[in-house]
């Protein structure tokens, strides 16, 4: 795939264009332009506008970083979620997982990624500046990043951070996951489910 | 992915477009659909103009079937291959496989398919009428479908039919693949191998 896309031709320039995909090889990205091929042409005509209008539509919210069509985005605006607490989620992924849980109904925060040093990503790349610009005294920040390493050190980097600045800074809970079985479960999450017991 | 696709936001017009392709679920497409977002503008101008391209330039030659841009196709024209040799294919990625084997120069013929009576697929809707129009005496067909059931019994269907018309017919060799372990060749490849066996 190390040739020039232009000077080949458009079936050769698909695969190499949807071979940029992540986790599509050039085999995958084969199957799939046959297919486009077969296909009726709306599949390939919708697919193109969806990929362009999403390109040309979507923004990042001021106030909370979320991907939205409008600014404020309408978790911001929606009157009916508190302003109280605040979830911080690493990806708009994360969020869009939360939202389906249907637990929580405050707002939100996009960090778009985790400190991770290794990978060359420091604070100044997060959207930390923005979370910062939220933080009062009346504001619950629930750091609701992944228990990874990358997940707790972004967790205790925003908890010094907030901490400070009066708001309070709290981190959702690890342990076994409902349904898991605990013959199955890591010796960390054990230690934690253990760690973190709650009275009944 | 039930919902009309016009009412949503953009990402989710976008995940339901990916959803479409074959072996991409809800969740390899919202992965793929949020890589778009991140990634920079070309990725998805690039993909859109090569899905539209495609639909738009790419069309079936008239002598062989294969997908072309030009009609007839570059490997009918051309002047270097053999027109007493025509190696006849399932489907154009089939075609391609043969060509990076680099072992063929002479013509091709692109049915489309495969005759699978249980899928509904019968002669008619493969490209048969056109191979019929290339069969003249001096014409060898090779016949290259898998040896599956379906490409086993379109190479029966085909040398009923070509034979009579004066043309040779042959059929790809079956065997153990080259650097395959006999000890792991199924019984069925084993037996026709030792069929098959060359005199040195």
């Amino acid at each position: 795939m190390a040739e020039p896309p232009r000077t080949r031709d458009p079936i050769a320039r698909l695969v190499h264009a949807l071979g940029k995909l992540p986790g599509i090889g050039e085999k995958s990205a084969t199957r799939l332009a046959f297919h486009v091929l077969r296909a009726d042409s709306e599949l390939a005509s919708e697919l193109a506008s969806a990929l362009l209008d999403v390109k040309a539509k979507v923004r990042l919210c001021s106030t909370c970083c979320a991907l939205t069509e409008v600014d404020p985005c309408t978790v911001c605006t929606d009157p009916g979620r508190s302003d109280a607490i605040v979830c911080v989620v690493a990806t708009p992924q994360d969020q869009l997982a939360i939202e389906r849980a249907g637990a929580f109904r405050g707002r939100f925060h996009t960090l778009h990624g985790l400190i991770a040093p290794l990978d060359g990503v420091g604070p100044d790349d997060l959207r930390i500046s923005e979370l910062v610009a939220r933080a009062r005294s009346e504001v619950e920040f629930v750091i609701a990043t992944s228990p990874s390493t990358e997940g707790e050190a972004t967790a205790l980097y925003l908890a010094r951070l907030l901490k400070p600045l009066g708001a309070r800074v709290s981190r959702i809970a690890t342990g076994v996951p409902i349904g898991g079985e605990l013959e199955y479960a890591d010796r960390v999450t054990l230690a934690r489910a253990i760690e973190g017991r709650r009275e009944l």
